[in-house]
């Protein structure tokens, strides 16, 4: 059973407390093994690439059959049933549409005192996309990551994928040829980061590493960070849900087992004004729990993390939680769910009135679907198209805007010490 | 000596390559020592930031005096000679107007099928602010930081720096007070870091944390993140300059000594395309350094890790060395730098000119000095008002727009093996 709290009573700000301080992953100590895969990398390149790939994945590589050839990519492309490569690309041309949104300008002006400055924007040149391998080897994330990435104008988009006993899953190979990805590698593994990070004879490096991945591949991204850039972490995922009792109870419930089927550490959290609304939510998750397939994962997470709060004025009491939760994806599901979204800063994506579920936002909608983690949506944002680029700041003067500028530079480079930062600019003017 | 290398030379490349990679910061192994320090805070709180902060800043505190009072910070800037406060309110009034212009705006739109979608933007509610103590305790970094955060709307901007023996810059309360920070406390560290993430029983946690400071706190913040967000890991400070015969061989000299003083670990480059006047520059570097107070740091930055590197032909040759030198500082000292700049993505900040100073940059330009560092251009940004906001996803369907949306979202759902995705949508469309 899910956990219940009511916000009226006395111990709810401890126990709710509680709740969020709750951890859903044992994230198991990799540090140590991380470490030793990622200096095998950087001294033994791709012997140590083929040698830590037969162990991890069962599969016997040679420098020449690490990528993923055309012929694969064609084949699977043409192994995908119609309906499927249609539904990729009604989804991949709306994905590129938003994020064209997205796309910065450049800024460049000059002010009052003839000093010309601002900011140019530039893709990033290189990127590593992690897919990973199994289960959880979806197209809908390759597109998520791809897209923006070529959005913003990556010349190199280079995919890792692990191919557990030769493995791949077809339309992650369609949906990488979708969004123009061909340069593709069957390594996984903390080993294929650190491929993409330092460069192997067969691989060359990459600027920045992007895409979710197990407890091996976070480590490995955290370790890397500071020589290439990288995403966020990505935890289980999670939905919020406020709904008052206008709602069908069966849409509701449908909407907190989409997340719950994710992973049996996932997370679905309902807050409602009306006890009896809970419970008919309550009670047809369990009826449609009994239909799912992934019944088992679905009934861990709601029963371990699943959660249910009852507040007495939505409007007033929702959004105090709903920020301190700072849920990865947000429903609210009420007939003028603005005027709860405007008293709420903290989610990473928004899912507005009763007829939005939060899995169009998955696949079709257009927005990205990696989205912040674990409270993490307190201080980041979704994967756009600002992750692939960068910002050169610019400036340029005259000497005579040199010289209007140049008196309180001197003046806070003296204070601060830098005698000969107050000389590079006085030298200009004859200060000195 | 700095090193000297000629593009034109058989082994530059190899010469080229070990010189990017060489190592500028020996990087303890601070790990472990910081683990135990964040557990010791989380565990016991303020007991422990006052022990630790007694340990290792011989610094006496208790619960109440970690603050800094408003008094300290009246007395701080009543004690700001005039010259220095008129200084810093232009750098504040600069920088507050220029990061005024990076605001994002919100965008929500529907489109052709009738769903409405977009961004919204909202501040991060609040940021930890890392100053370092010491030397390093530098005003203008305390504006850099602390602005942007204004700028972007952070309801609350706690400051944290050490005060060894109980010393505190009073210009660092003078900028801080400017910047309208009056939330101060006198710690500094991991335990400074730990404190902001997990908060104490004095110390409300932050949602994220930024600023410069040593190997301690930069294995802090590492450690932290994901529990809060983080800024850049700063490495040691760099300039390449990219000068023609034409120039000064002072000016260029002083601005590669700017850097220089710093700190041994600073790096300057210049690359020209011309070796008389690489000599008249390395000539004048020899005569300022004679007269720098900060001789000893600068001329061991300038011995161990200053290069002179030849081109031929500097519109040709330069771009694609700086993209892989990507400094945090880039001149461009020629007479159409924009030439070279259209041909070069990979720099934190440019300087365009002869008359165009990196320090102008340090202070007073009005763009932000916390920039990328140690090759991290490549895929990162200069602080700036982005930093401090985060992007929610909105998506908000109509019955007729979902179903249109909703058919490719059910393929999807389905051949990624996720029922449950698939049925909350069609449960909303009598579909199943």
């Amino acid at each position: 059973m899910p956990i219940r709290l009511n916000a009226g009573e006395p111990d709810f700000e401890s126990r709710f407390e509680t709740f969020l301080g709750t951890k859903r992953e044992a994230s198991p100590d990799v540090d140590d093994a991380v470490r030793s895969i990622i200096a095998r990398i950087r001294s033994e390149g791709d012997a140590a690439l083929i040698d830590l790939t037969r162990r991890f994945d069962g599969l016997d590589l040679t420098p020449d059959t690490l990528r993923v050839t055309p012929d694969e990519i064609a084949a699977a492309v043409a192994a995908t049933p119609q309906p499927t490569m249609d539904a990729l690309k009604f989804a991949h041309e709306r994905i590129r549409r938003h994020h064209e949104r997205q796309r910065p300008e450049d800024d460049l002006y000059t002010d009052a005192l003839g000093a010309t400055l601002g900011a140019r924007w530039t893709a990033i040149r290189s990127v590593g996309l992690y897919v990973p391998g199994g289960a959880a080897s979806y197209p809908s994330s390759v597109l998520m990551n791809a897209v923006p990435a070529a959005v913003a104008g990556v010349g190199r988009i280079a995919m890792v994928v692990p191919a557990r006993s030769g493995e791949l899953n077809p339309l992650v190979l369609a949906a990488a040829h979708l969004a123009g990805v061909g340069e593709i590698y069957r390594i996984g593994g903390a080993q294929a980061v650190a491929a993409l990070a330092y460069g192997t004879e067969s691989v060359p490096p990459v600027a920045k590493i992007v895409g979710p991945g197990n407890a091996y591949v976070a480590a490995a991204k955290r370790q890397v960070f500071g020589t290439v850039g990288i995403d966020m972490i990505a935890g289980p995922s999670e939905v919020l849900v406020i709904a008052d009792r206008d709602n069908n109870p069966d849409w509701v419930a449908a909407d907190l087992l989409a997340q719950a089927e994710h992973d049996t550490a996932a997370q679905s959290i309902l807050i409602t004004d009306d006890a009896a609304f809970a419970q008919s939510v309550i009670e047809a998750v369990d009826r449609q729990l009994r239909r799912l397939p992934r019944e088992t994962t679905a009934r861990a997470s709601w029963d371990d993390f699943g959660a249910i709060i009852l507040v007495q004025d939505l409007v007033r009491d929702a959004p105090p939680l709903a920020d301190r939760i700072a849920a990865e994806h947000l429903e609210i599901a009420t007939a003028d769910p603005e005027r709860l979204l405007e008293r709420i800063t903290d989610a990473g994506a928004a899912f507005l009135g009763r007829h939005t579920p939060e899995v169009i936002g998955d696949y079709v909608a257009g927005s990205n679907h990696v989205l912040p983690t674990a409270r993490s949506a307190r201080f980041s944002s979704g994967l756009g198209v600002l992750d692939f680029m960068k910002r050169t700041s610019i400036l340029k003067l005259t000497p005579e805007s040199l010289a209007a500028l140049a008196p309180a530079a001197v003046e806070l480079a003296r204070v601060e010490g830098l005698d000969a930062h107050a000389r590079s600019v006085s030298i200009r003017l004859n200060m000195s």
